[in-house]
């Protein structure tokens, strides 16, 4: 492997003023490109970048910094991009090991992350943030944490593997390149008063990091006595008209595109035509799975759609670019092109496809022409990590059945329903057949059965429940993803082939399954804490399109059906979720039966 | 008095969100006014805020937080403002006590500053710096200090009272509100790697803290190679050509409307002609006299001023609002309207005039209808601080007189030009008679002497040189504050005059004075360290007044002469200056002779 060197700037001050002033030469000159100068705004055509200690040395006509051994590279008009920030997203989603998901990102252009790792905070607490983090640290990549804050997402509503206490936050916070506190999920413990919530604030505050959100609610009320604890951003905005709201309110704005929900098209409306200053607003991805990388991309996909729907290119760039950097309080480190910053340097042919040709990270050429330069260092999972799988005892189809608790033919019941695209679910009520006191699932209202079986301290606890949306004809489906807590989330008609797919798992140390008719059509091990794989991205793309052509073979026509089904069980989105303890109320923040009467 | 309180929002934070959710009410409610929301950039009408615990609770319509003791402001249709930052001062220009400048910029609308206390550091060192600094901590307006970098401005080539160290600096980042570094003037020091300056801000980057600039050269290697130091700001942008090329080049750029210079005219059109970004951009003051303080006002006249040139109001008030918070890392806090920052509030009845009729902070109505509503605590400076002249002996005409190297009857001398309105001066020559081997002034061509005395060691040191511009007919002028080391500065043609001056100065303990035909016309005695008066604002203003009509009555129609004389000291900014030393080349950084053969 080539080594990671990254100097600070302090360190790295000496050379780069040598350079500017021509005493010394640049390892680097990029030279007539457009310069896309996030600070003004402007396209500066004609200009060079000179690189030096991994940073950017000088700016304009470089000629002086140009010496024997400098290599020069020729951006013959392309655009000199600063590379993309993606201010808040979680690497797990990708299903890929930090080390697999930066291949995939620096070649679309993102060379930095602001991850929260949550799920795998889930499973193994402190410990798995470190390995997450710690994973980061030897990448061109440049990872940066938010320490996840809401682990468990609720303390009342589910079972988590590990939880994660102020005193975790308040090491973290030592940690380098922990630049905040993760998105802030349990608001209303936040606005009542939590003493958990409120001492990873004030830990967070006191080292003088950021405080990320996540505000899903309308409630104005609710969102200003949320702003009231220090949190300063929010990426759950799905109308133009909370985009408008929020960004008036000061929160710094994270307009969210994942594989799983599209929220640009709408929020970015505010931009478009409502023409609010965007210096408080950013571009994230959120949740992406591993096809939309390798197909549309990263941070970049987000920077394209928000150009496709009207935002200049420039401003689009700034919104994931030194928005971030700023809101990251990073600006002196990233974020734009000017001398003193890394040089995390992309070269695009089209501003508007925001297509990197060549990528340079730290002042190396890492990619260019489609193909990596540089060698990835492994990092390995120690063997306690990949086993986490902890169920008591092996399923049978009995455990998927739900008595009905009176005597009836039919009962009402109240049902999760799925919306594509979307983080949120709907609360429903359907009328279902009772059969030898079980209450059956009804592939014609398109209603299945949901279980949530806790996964990691063998307690043997099964929860049962209701689904609408997700269009199964037959077979069934499982999954170790299952946001926040990660417990083994099995959906079907068939308890048979439900008790398969929590079996085979099990066997397999946690991933995602499609079974049908007794057979196993598609799985994708995740043996890192039941979330990642040990694969490669493109090994880890084909199992995941296995998986979704076995999706559809059971009849789910659904966008990233997967991603929808993983937040099923995440009970602080509005308005219904199922968890190991049971059915969620979330806009109540409680258990509900299933049944109605 | 009434006690100053002001909680940290972690402190607030429970009755703010209570309040909010209308769990209980607020202490003030400002009614029906139009909010100037920065971050948008749109006026908001019929929006009420809710103050509570000295900071916002809730912004929009505010009914559900009123209750029977919340004092209801109504704005009628008022501007209602986030209180206005000057994220660059020195207060010892004002000849203020922080105390009395206080109520000076409080009427005008300031509600915080950040001030670089560099003048009484350069007499009395870190003990001045912390008095300074603690004089601010106990007032309504919020004072951010940035410790001072260049104490002296020069090693090489001037004395002053004291000298600051890196541990000084290092001392400094640990206490509240220091929040940067002030003007690191030495660039060249910056730029060549002097360990003390690059010991300061790796100190005060470790701690998180702003490193300011100061780069008056148009060199643009030079300004490269000084950014990647790690400085992000520069105040001393003359020229709209390098205000654009600072902003592309990612430094915060401070546009600067002082008494002596008035920057804003040229260097604004980045923003009306180049139609830049102006989100790393903020308006300041940088020295202000107390005239400028009554007549125009502080940084609201700042802010007037970008108006006028055609800047629209609401990105006026964001560049001497949330872009200097944000600068500062302190958008949390300050900066603009918004659920949780603090109530530093202007009700302004014409924005364009920027004149705020009632000024609120930390929750509490300070000023109103012209008046205060508030007491200003004492401060009283340490006896020795009030004592700060050391001149070894009384001064005698003769001490003026320049002899030539040369037995000639003209001689050819290097000559100080300043330059109205402008912190920089010109290096000219010209011929001046000899008599008796002594150069003599030439008031026809505008010539006359210059001394500088240390006054900090009693050395008993002496420099005499040559100014011209300043238009005197007769008489004297003398100042202790002679920036920065705030020796004893003399300027006159009649040796007996300025002898009497200087001796003035000394006797009174410092301050500036006008001297004719050996009488005194006016002085501002500056008791506190020579630099600050210990008197209320109304009383300098007319002292002053009387000192600018002496300058007039002695021949200068300068705009603002005591300023531009009290800069003629000041060796880093160019191009040419006399010092305790000597005449001193800025641009060659050097003590030159004053006359060239």
């Amino acid at each position: 492997m080539t080594q990671l060197t990254r100097h600070k700037l302090i360190d790295a001050s000496s050379v780069l003023s040598k350079v500017a002033l021509g005493e010394t030469h640049a390892d680097i000159v990029i030279r007539n490109g457009t310069l896309v100068n996030v600070h003004t705004g402007e396209l500066l055509e004609k200009t060079d970048v000179a690189i030096a200690a991994g940073r950017i040395a000088y700016v304009g006509q470089a000629n002086h910094t140009i010496g024997d051994r400098t290599v020069v590279i020729d951006a013959a008009g392309r655009y000199v991009s600063p590379g993309l920030l993606d201010g808040h997203m979680h690497v797990e989603s990708t299903m890929l090991s930090v080390t697999e998901f930066s291949k995939a990102a620096l070649a679309k252009g993102t060379t930095g992350i602001f991850m929260d790792p949550h799920e795998i905070a889930n499973v193994f607490g402190a410990e798995g943030v470190r390995l997450m983090h710690d994973e980061g640290q030897q990448l061109p990549l440049k990872v940066f944490t938010t320490y996840p804050s809401c682990v468990p997402a609720t303390d009342d509503l589910e079972d988590a593997g590990a939880s994660l206490t102020v005193d975790d936050i308040k090491e973290g916070m030592e940690w380098d390149n922990v630049v905040g506190l993760g998105e802030v999920m349990n608001f209303p413990g936040v606005v009542y008063g939590d003493p958990k919530m409120r001492g990873e604030i004030a830990e967070t505050i006191k080292h003088g990091k950021t405080v990320t959100g996540h505000f899903p609610s309308e409630d104005d009320r609710m969102l200003q006595a949320y702003m009231a604890s220090g949190v300063t951003s929010d990426h759950e905005t799905i109308t133009r008209e909370q985009g408008l709201h929020k960004v008036r309110m000061g929160m710094h704005l994270m307009i969210r595109e994942g594989s799983a929900w599209h929220d640009v098209k709408e929020v970015i409306k505010i931009v478009t035509e409502d023409k609010v200053n965007t210096a408080n607003i950013s571009l994230v991805t959120d949740d992406v799975n591993p096809q939309t990388l390798v197909e549309k991309g990263h941070i970049n996909h987000v920077v394209r759609r928000a150009i496709e729907e009207g935002v200049d290119p420039v401003t689009a760039i700034q919104m994931a670019t030194i928005n971030v950097a700023r809101y990251f309080k990073l600006e002196h480190d990233l974020g734009s092109i000017t001398p003193g910053k890394y040089a995390d340097i992309l070269l695009i042919d089209d501003l508007t496809k925001v297509e990197p040709s060549t990528v340079i990270t730290d002042g190396r050429v890492i990619f260019d022409k489609g193909a990596y330069c540089v060698d990835f260092p492994a990092f390995v999972y120690p063997e306690h990590i990949r086993s986490s799988m902890n169920v008591k005892r092996a399923l049978t189809a009995e455990d998927f059945k739900l008595p009905s608790r009176g005597q009836r033919e039919k009962t009402q019941v109240n049902v999760i329903r799925a919306i594509e695209n979307s983080a949120r679910t709907e609360k429903i009520t359907a009328e279902l057949d009772v059969k030898d006191g079980i209450i059956l699932p009804d592939p014609g209202q398109d209603i299945v059965r949901l279980a949530c079986i806790e996964r990691h301290h063998g307690t043997g606890q099964i929860s049962l429940a209701f689904a609408h949306g997700f269009q199964l004809k037959t077979g069934a489906v499982a999954s170790t993803v299952a946001h926040d807590s990660h417990n083994l989330l099995v959906m079907g008609i068939d308890e048979q082939d439900m008790a398969l797919a929590a079996n085979e798992l099990i066997r397999i140390g946690g991933g995602t399954i499609v079974v049908e008719n007794g057979k196993v059509l598609a799985q994708v091990p995740l043996t890192i804490a039941g979330l990642m794989s040990d694969k490669s991205l493109l090994e880890v793309v084909e199992e995941v399109k296995q998986l979704d052509q076995a999706w559809k073979r059971i009849g789910c026509m659904l966008n990233a059906p997967f991603m929808t089904f993983s937040l099923i069980a995440l009970p602080v989105i509005p308005e219904i979720r199922i968890s190991n303890r049971g059915l969620v109320d979330v806009t109540a923040f409680k258990l509900i039966d299933v049944e109605l009467l």
